[in-house]
């Protein structure tokens, strides 16, 4: 930290980003997302409130840029609550490739390396997703709920390992509706569906 | 590197085995695995051929080694060619949890360091797959065998990535019964069954 520790005196545009990202994954990695509040933060960076709306637009984007999550995660959390049931995976599976596609994948890059590479992020990560998919999945009454949030996980974050860091033909170049009808069906199922797993 | 070019004089044993990687990764992606030799790549490494076996046990070993595979190639390629096709998905899956969960997940994040961080290694990994794959799909005559094969890369993956990477529970410690009925179940749709594209 080298700006000055002295309250209310902000260092350049730059550092203050720096520091409200640092403060940021410590104060959400303790408190979660919803307890988490915006003057904590700032305080813990040493710096105005003001300054995460006038960098980040408020908390959730601070949030989505400390993870670096490609999407506004409230975004993503009205999606999973509003959808019906049977359309959630579907309109998750559209926005994401929306935006990883826009950013020619290097979003989903960069998601991974932050959730690799420094334990906070990933367990913020994994704390939304949590949150997010399993709040919704119990309100609906499936079995398995943290199961499924989990297997969820593991096929979307695969098809962004193979569209965008491998790049491998023809998943790479395949259009969003040949996506949703291959990939989104198993999300969906892994979602509400049967998993498989019998008796229950 | 620093081992004189002098053929037939060899350097020391770690030396040896990382001029025969670095070649092997040369050699495999010019010439592919069939037509990449032990004679060619040990002249390439500028070390006897019999340091191949020696070291790697012969060329499977030793292109396992180039690109990180933590299971022998042959044993793969026999179990996707042998397999009952129903069956082809829960026996690859289930070979490669044993694998990697006998490496505590070190197996998986060393596949992907390297595919991600060495292009060779990418590209032979990518074939490797699609070769093994497809020409068991192209004999079972189903349609889309190259789109199939690349859909089974992204859920393996991400049973990796959320398993050993991520560590996400209850994924990270699920036994692989549940993981053959919940993700074997999706690989072997891939493989084989109804891709829900329509019409085909």
């Amino acid at each position: 930290m080298t700006h000055p520790k002295r309250r209310g005196r902000r260092p350049a545009g730059e550092d203050t980003k720096a520091a409200l990202l640092s403060a940021a994954r410590a104060v959400f990695t303790e408190q979660g997302f919803d307890g988490a509040t915006v003057r904590t933060i700032a305080s813990r960076a040493e710096v105005d409130p003001a300054m995460v709306n006038h960098w980040f637009g408020g908390k959730q984007g601070l949030f989505a840029a400390a993870i670096q999550l490609p999407v506004d995660p409230e975004q993503i959390r009205m999606t999973v609550h509003n959808s019906p049931p049977e359309e959630i995976a579907e309109r998750v599976l559209r926005t994401f490739i929306s935006v990883w596609d826009d950013s020619s994948g290097g979003g989903f890059a960069a998601l991974m390396r932050s959730a690799a590479t420094q334990e906070s992020a990933a367990k913020l990560l994994r704390e939304f997703i949590a949150t997010t998919f399993g709040t919704r999945l119990r309100e609906l009454g499936v079995d398995h709920p943290d199961l499924r949030v989990t297997l969820f996980g593991s096929q979307l974050s695969g098809l962004g390992l193979v569209r965008y860091v491998l790049r491998q033909e023809p998943l790479a170049s395949a259009d969003v509706d040949t996506l949703v009808a291959t990939i989104g069906r198993t999300l969906q199922r892994y979602l509400t569906g049967d998993l498989g797993l019998g008796g229950e």
